[in-house]
């Protein structure tokens, strides 16, 4: 185990018919909201007119920001800031997945902050203070109604950024699994891949090598998630199984799985992120290429997590650790192929000639999280391995 | 999954050479505090001179309270609360284990309560309020350290009584395992008991049926506690044991393996406090008597998940559920005779003809815990199980 901190102060109220509890839970923080949500689902489900009419009983007036994509946008993102600062709102409430989050929390920070926003992305600036963020959360996937990290793509520079900060935490975060049972088949099948990313980047690439507790954490929830997401599509109002799932995505990325492994890069993330930003490829799509590509890179490199992820998730016992290794990869690709999330840069339609540029991207991304084992030219081989 | 709250938001600083860090962070609370310990072990360590002097340097003014014994007495309490209100402390810091940090939460509930301290434990009075609470941990096994439980005995009436307040959870604990290196054999073999004990007790008797992310969760911690025990009791300084089993100890019992499980009754923990007030016997000691005997009961009433315990913990695959839980209870008892934490009445001096005065004892807990299945029969007869 390696030195840590946790702390991990969001409150999370989870459960069937939870969402009238945002009123009294947001009434502790202000008079005045910012309201930011997607670009249609919530007003075609109703939750928006639901939200309204709780915020309306407890008095808070609602000031909108809707309209925010799937791949947040760091241009709409500053439109955000600049109305939290006109209308002088007390706290944001966040109404949907992890990128109306992730740029609730932007807007939060850049609300209070003096500098420009996208300094906070580029590590050119530090988060010191940051207006309260609460979530209702509509797509489980991210984690981000319960950890600090956000990721915005500047549509200007074409790079998508992401990093934690301890200020963003939110306050509170409802769950209610009933408005996860909407949830396309497609995207029910990208949360899952984001969520087992999240598991095994650290999983793979922790600095310590003895961490049991964490690793079956990790296992355990992989396995778990594979499940609730089978039954999911087979019957997307599974209430036990989109619930079961929803809270396993939030346990995947709020630092109960990683605490006391070290500090740990994620380079799957780091190559799935230009193809949200080039592509506006769904994240989980992208990270159903890069991870599976990821993984062959570091099976190939000795990586001795791979043939244990093989062993305890799909039961490979049999051969030699690369043997192994090589049949876990398999099966995650087959399962990811199967739950219909593509695996290979072909299945996303991005021809192999534009590896170049995608590997110049994510080398930048590369650099900017200190990960230079990262070349240009190690890079371009790891896409080369999801053609 | 059932609908919960999840709240936990005691900062945690964890690894070695940490202690130095309660400086700053008990700055934040004020400038005067009640440090609070036990009998000997702290002083003998050191760890006393090390904190006063933290303390010192940091010109906060400490007022003591030491003396604190393993199983924390309501009169001692009492004292606290005494001075703690005479000296007008702005907040306590607890440096030992689970009863040193309970004791503490007693006192700062107390200081803060217009009542009688013990009406918090028999339900009469809830918690308005309380006195921050640090600490720093010295024997991981009760996860007081980042919960808001704490168990009392009353001197008086012999009544050892716990329950679990979410005011009462410390703000900041610092848990550097070096210091856990000097336990004794025996209370590290209670401390492996005790959290056992908190992860099996709600997997035995969750509400919730399919529950398959928390159940993995005690399976690997339940494992990996016992793979670091051992470790531990070969190897007293093996820091990478130590540090494994003190977080796992702490995630036994903070939350995050019984969120959505439903509320869960603690019936082992029951059956032990009686064997703690009445023969002040170590709690982990008393809890390697009636987990298995309990475990035994549960199994004769077609409990499903002991069966599931023997199978995932011990690897028992063969023969009728009945029969595999049986081979599971067997497993878990060797297992804690082998560490040397009694798994009979017998092996705790208590005799046979004691049996009705403990069942007493027991029956009055089990009603201040609404756990009405348990008359006085029952509990009997799972006492005699523990012969």
């Amino acid at each position: 185990m390696q030195n840590f901190t946790f702390h991990n102060p969001t409150k999370i109220i989870f459960g069937k018919d939870t969402i009238p509890q945002i009123g009294p839970e947001a009434k502790a923080y202000g008079k005045k909201c910012l309201l930011v949500y997607g670009v249609a689902s919530i007003k075609k489900s109703g939750l928006y007119d639901t939200v309204k009419g709780i915020l309306k009983k407890e008095k808070i007036s609602v000031v909108e920001h809707g309209g925010v994509k799937s791949n947040p946008l760091l241009s709409h993102a500053r439109k955000g800031v600049e109305i939290a600062k006109k209308e002088k709102v007390e706290f944001i409430l966040a109404v949907g997945g992890g990128s109306v989050i992730d740029e609730s929390k932007a807007i939060a920070a850049g609300a209070k902050g003096k500098g420009k926003l996208w300094e906070f992305f580029t590590g050119e600036a530090k988060i010191q203070d940051a207006l309260p963020v609460l979530t209702i959360l509509t797509i489980p996937a991210t984690g981000s109604e319960m950890n600090g990290g956000m990721v915005i793509t500047n549509d200007e520079t074409k790079q998508k950024y992401g990093f934690i900060d301890p200020h963003m935490s939110p306050k509170v975060s409802i769950m209610d699994p009933v408005v996860t049972m909407t949830i396309s088949p497609s995207y029910t099948a990208y949360s899952a891949v984001d969520s087992i990313s999240h598991l095994v980047e650290g999983y793979f690439t922790a600095p310590d090598p003895w961490v049991p507790a964490q690793d079956k954490f990790v296992e355990g929830l992989v396995k778990t998630i594979m499940e609730s997401t089978e039954r999911a599509l087979a019957k997307p109002d599974d209430y036990q199984a989109r619930a079961t799932f929803m809270w396993c995505a939030t346990l995947a990325w709020n630092g109960v799985c990683s605490a006391g492994i070290g500090a740990f890069p994620v380079p799957a993330h780091m190559l799935a992120h230009p193809l949200g930003a080039l592509y506006d490829l769904a994240h989980g799509a992208s990270l159903s290429i890069t991870q599976p590509a990821w993984m062959t890179y570091a099976l190939e490199k000795g990586n001795v997590k791979v043939p244990q992820f093989a062993r305890e998730v799909f039961g490979v016992r049999m051969g030699s650790a690369s043997r192994r290794g090589r049949k876990g990869i398999e099966g995650l690709k087959k399962w990811f192929d199967g739950i219909g999330s593509p695996t290979t840069l072909a299945k996303a339609n991005i021809p192999e000639s534009d590896i170049p540029a995608v590997a110049d991207n994510a080398r930048d991304l590369a650099h900017n999280w200190a990960l230079e084992e990262y070349t240009k030219e190690v890079i371009a081989g790891i896409y080369r391995l999801a053609l």
